[in-house]
């Protein structure tokens, strides 16, 4: 029966929790450790609706719905073959009733679920700017890495339109790109709160930037201790098992 | 000899480097650690002229002097008790060709120095917003921790004017002003580039950040890997000793 809800090239990987699955495509995309520790970072309280914007194949609703007692889960995709296979990872877990995935741009999130319709969003956006010397502006892959169809600005432009007042927005990202990050988000008064870097190794830079912003709230960011990936030998340190869950 | 040089309360102290001295008073204020770190993360060349803004008694000039090729630095103090002690300290290490200490406000720097007349600026600005509820706002080390005199946007609007194109900014400060230190880089077209943390102890969060910036440089920050200062047994780490030279 599960075989039947796959296309040509799909296949289902286990997500470790609640025995959830999730069907993923190999030569479109598959989700990495980016998204598993934003839904780590995240902090979603009971009875909380939640959006996340770029849902790609719902790997963050799928795992906040497993980690959190949040209320429901919506997860807004712009790229028809994604949000059909995150349709079908729903329904394969039964989660109909939880998560819900609509096909939509993000540039327009704002007139969808209008405005202050949400208590919390999260984002895992392309990272890389412009496009200039890619090959295929319409391949998947390249539409999730790059800012083709979307901007930073445009997600936060949106998301502080969505948020609830004093609702959160959690964004995985790039260091490289940190300053613009927090420009941003003070520029639409989503000010930044919360903000771990992610190093592989402790004598490594970081590659990746945890951040919460606060809709409305007062500067003051609280800058915690870096996550570590990996040991030395190059196994997962604790913190990535206990609070990753990996 | 030396001991003549001394007022009321005041101390010589040795800063391990070139065998300089300088002249302290422990009632007034006494440098830490965050100006011998910003000494080791500023990046001087042979031949650049440096600008410490809020100098103090002078100690960043000192520590630039004996660690880098720079070929002149000045210190710019508000405080005229603060400045004498400086330019005594100069006079003990018989420095006066390579550095001038300056009297004046942060504030009207750019009318003291004219536009693009340094090629780095140096800064450990006051880390305090606001100055409700203290006591003595004429305090020594009231002024030298709060933003009673100026603004950290007075020094980016002035640094702005102060450096030439492509000039280089330095600056240690506390973590919780982050997204407000890069925010005001970015409006001043300080392009920040390059960002240290430094945490005491691996498993802490930070408590200060080094920063810097490059006039009209393009976006790209560069995160590096966290500075820690102690290891668990309490001692100096390595990097502490060999980088900033404890």
């Amino acid at each position: 029966m599960i075989q039947n809800n796959l296309r040509n090239g799909e296949r289902i990987d286990e997500l470790q929790r609640n025995g959830y699955l999730i069907i993923q495509n190999p030569k479109r995309f598959c989700f990495g450790m980016d998204a598993v520790l934003l839904s780590g970072f995240a902090n979603v309280k009971s009875k909380e609706r939640v959006l996340d914007l770029g849902t790609g194949t719902g790997i963050i609703p799928l795992l906040l719905e497993a980690k959190t007692k949040g209320e429901h889960f919506t997860g807004l995709e712009i790229q028809p073959e994604s949000a059909d296979m995150a349709r079908r990872s729903v329904e394969l877990n039964h989660l109909e009733l939880k998560i819900d995935i609509v096909t939509g741009d993000i540039k327009d999130a704002s007139k969808y679920f209008g405005a202050s319709s949400f208590d919390v969003i999260t984002t895992n956006p392309p990272y890389m700017i412009g496009n200039h010397g890619l090959q295929n502006l319409q391949d998947a892959k390249t539409i999730a890495r790059h800012e083709i169809l979307c901007t930073l600005e445009d997600i936060l432009r949106e998301s502080a339109k969505i948020l609830r007042p004093k609702g959160r927005f959690y964004m995985v990202h790039r260091p490289f790109r940190l300053s613009e990050i927090l420009c941003l988000m003070t520029k639409y008064g989503i000010e930044p709160k919360r903000m771990k870097l992610v190093h592989p190794f402790i004598d490594r830079e970081p590659n990746m930037v945890l951040i919460e912003g606060l809709r409305n709230g007062k500067p003051r960011l609280t800058v915690e201790k870096p996550l570590i990936v990996y040991q030395s030998d190059g196994k997962y340190t604790n913190e990535i098992y206990e609070v990753y869950g990996y």
